[in-house]
C-alpha cells in the first residue's frame, strides 16, 4: 500500500505513477481521503512523464509521446465536500529534484509557426534559489504546480491541456509557496489533483513549456462550505517577484486588435533585443522569454487597440 | 510668446489650450524645438480638456463632448530625429493638480454592455502619495502620462483613441518618474506630443479612464541615431509597484478562447468580490478596478483556453 498515513493529519503520495492520470474524469477512483485541514505531500513527477532525462536531446523531443505528457497526481476526495463550496489549497513546501528542462515542442508555443525545430535545454537545480540559464543570466527558482484542479461536472475524459473552470493547467506562476489557491467544487468529494511542477516560468509561459522539473510538494486542503466561485481564484502574501523586480524591467510592447498577436509581437520584439544584446540564439531567447518574461495587459479598452506589455527582469543578469 | 526659454537646456510649456492639439497628423506645426538632452516641463490639463471640475457629477459626463477629450501638447520637433531613429523619453517629475476625476461614460469600457449609466468619482490629490477611494480605502499615486507619442509617417488626421507603433494613448501605468520610454521615429523631427496624465491607474485600465488629472510634467529627450525599433519599448529602474505589493494580492482569474472575454470574467468576479466584501457599489468596484487592479496574462498557449488574472493589492484597504 503506498500511500502512508504517517500520522494525522499529515500524508505523504509515493509512487506517482500508480498514482497519477491523464486527463480529467469524474469517474476516476480517488487514490486516498482527506480532510479539511490536512497536509499531503506529493511526490510528482515533471510533466514529460518520465521520458526526459538530464541528458535529452531535441531528438527526444521530436520522439516525445504526447500520450504520456502532463500526468498529475490524484484524485483526492475531501471529505464533505460538495458543489457549490470551495476548495482552499495552502501552497506550503515544494522541493525540486536536482534538474529541470524546458524544450520548443513543435506545433505548441505561441510562436509555433516561427519556432518549428525542436530544442530542449536542461538546468541544474542543486542551487536552491538560483539556476544558470546561460553564462551569466541566472534564473530565480520560485517552485509551483502549473497543473491543480478538480473533477469537473460533465462526463467524460477532457484534455489536460486547457484550463477550465475546474483549474486545471493554469500555469499561474503565483501559486507559490504561501500562495492559496481557490477552487470551485464541482462534483461530490472533489476530486483534487496535482501534477506539471515548474522551478520557474515568466507569466504566459510563451514557448509552452516552464523550467519542468520533478518536486516534493506539499500542501494544505481546507474546506469553505456553502461559499461558492465561478472560477478559481488566489490570494499572494506579499511581494509577488520581489526578486525579479529588484533591478527594474526591459519592456516592448505590441499592440493590435487581438491580444494574442499583440502578445505575439511584444514576445518577437523581445527576442530580438535578446539576441542582439546578449549574443544567444532565436531558440534560446524564446525559451528565456518563456521561463523568465512576463506578459501584461497596459490597455483593453482604447478601441480598436489593447497593448501588451514583455516585462524582462534586469536581475538575472548578473 | 508663451514659450519661454528660460535657460538652454530647460524649456516649460505653458498655456495648454494654444499648445495642444486632437489626434495625430503629421502636417501639425511644430510648437517649439528642442535638442536631444534638452529638458521640458509641459503645463498638462486631464484628459476632459477642462470640461470637468472637481464638482463634476454624473450627468457631466452624460453631456461630454467626445470632440474636445484627450488634447496633447505638442507637437515638439527633435532637431534632428529622422525615420529610423529612436527617441527616448526620460520621465523625469510629475507635479498633479490637486484634485483628479474617474468616470464611467457610457459605450467605453471592458463592460460597456453592463454598466451604461454614467458616473463619475473625484479625488482630492493634495497628499503627495496617497488619495482615497472610499473611506479605508486609499490608491498610492504614481502619475504617468498616459498619452505620449510621435507623429505617424501616413498622412491625416488619426484619432488619439487607439495607442499605434507611434505609441499615443498606450496608457501604460508604468511611465512613472525614472521610466525611459523609447519611440520609434517615424517622421523628420519626430513631432512629440503628450497629455492625458494620471495620477493612478491599474494595468488595464478597465472602466476606461484612470485618477485624470491635470499636472506639470518634466521628461528628457534623448535621440539614438540610427537605432530602430518598430514598437514603442520602455526602461524601467526599479520595483515598478512596491507600494501596492508590499501586502500581496487576492486575484481573480478568467479563463476563456478569447483574451477579452477572459479579462472581462476575472473583472466581473473581482468586482463582486469587491461588493460582497466592502460593501461598495458595482460603480464604485468597476471604478477601483479601473485604477487599481491589475491584468496580467498567466497562460497564452495552452490551446484553446487562455487564463487572465486580476491582480486587487491588499495594501490599497487600510
Amino acid at each position: 500500500m503506498p500511500i502512508h498515513h504517517h500520522h494525522h493529519p499529515y500524508m505523504t503520495i509515493h509512487d506517482f505513477k500508480a498514482h497519477s492520470h491523464y486527463g480529467w474524469d469524474n469517474s476516476f477512483k480517488p487514490i486516498a481521503e482527506v480532510e479539511s485541514g490536512q497536509k499531503v505531500t506529493y511526490e510528482i513527477t515533471e510533466s514529460s512523464g518520465g521520458q526526459f532525462t538530464r541528458h535529452s536531446t531535441a531528438k527526444d523531443v521530436k520522439n516525445m509521446d504526447f500520450g504520456k505528457v502532463n500526468p498529475v497526481a490524484g484524485p483526492v476526495y475531501v471529505k464533505g465536500a460538495e458543489p457549490g463550496d470551495t476548495l482552499e489549497i495552502e501552497m506550503l513546501d515544494f522541493r525540486q529534484l536536482d534538474w529541470g528542462w524546458t524544450a520548443i515542442i513543435p506545433g505548441f508555443g505561441l510562436l509555433a509557426d516561427e519556432f518549428d525545430e525542436p530544442a530542449i535545454k536542461t538546468f541544474d537545480l542543486t542551487h536552491p534559489h538560483k539556476t544558470a540559464f546561460l553564462d551569466g543570466i541566472d534564473l530565480f527558482i520560485k517552485p509551483f504546480p502549473g497543473t491543480v484542479g478538480v473533477a469537473l461536472p460533465e462526463e467524460g475524459n477532457f484534455s489536460v491541456v486547457p484550463p477550465r473552470k475546474n483549474g486545471g493547467n493554469m500555469d499561474i506562476r503565483h501559486l507559490t509557496r504561501g500562495t492559496k489557491l481557490y477552487l470551485p467544487v464541482w462534483v461530490e468529494g472533489a476530486l483534487f489533483s496535482i501534477g506539471d511542477t515548474h522551478a520557474a516560468q515568466g507569466d504566459g509561459e510563451v514557448c509552452g513549456t516552464a523550467v519542468e522539473a520533478s518536486m516534493e510538494a506539499t500542501i494544505r486542503f481546507k474546506l469553505h462550505k456553502g461559499k461558492s466561485i465561478a472560477e478559481p481564484r488566489y490570494e499572494i502574501p506579499g511581494p509577488p517577484t520581489p526578486e525579479a523586480d529588484s533591478r527594474g524591467y526591459y519592456v516592448t510592447t505590441g499592440h493590435g486588435a487581438d491580444l494574442v498577436d499583440a502578445s505575439r509581437n511584444a514576445i518577437r520584439y523581445m527576442i530580438e533585443h535578446l539576441v542582439d544584446t546578449y549574443k544567444m540564439t532565436d531558440q534560446e531567447a524564446y525559451m528565456l522569454c518563456s521561463v523568465a518574461v512576463d506578459l501584461r495587459i497596459s490597455e483593453i479598452v482604447d478601441m480598436p487597440n489593447h497593448l501588451v506589455s514583455a516585462f524582462l527582469p534586469h536581475s538575472i543578469f548578473r
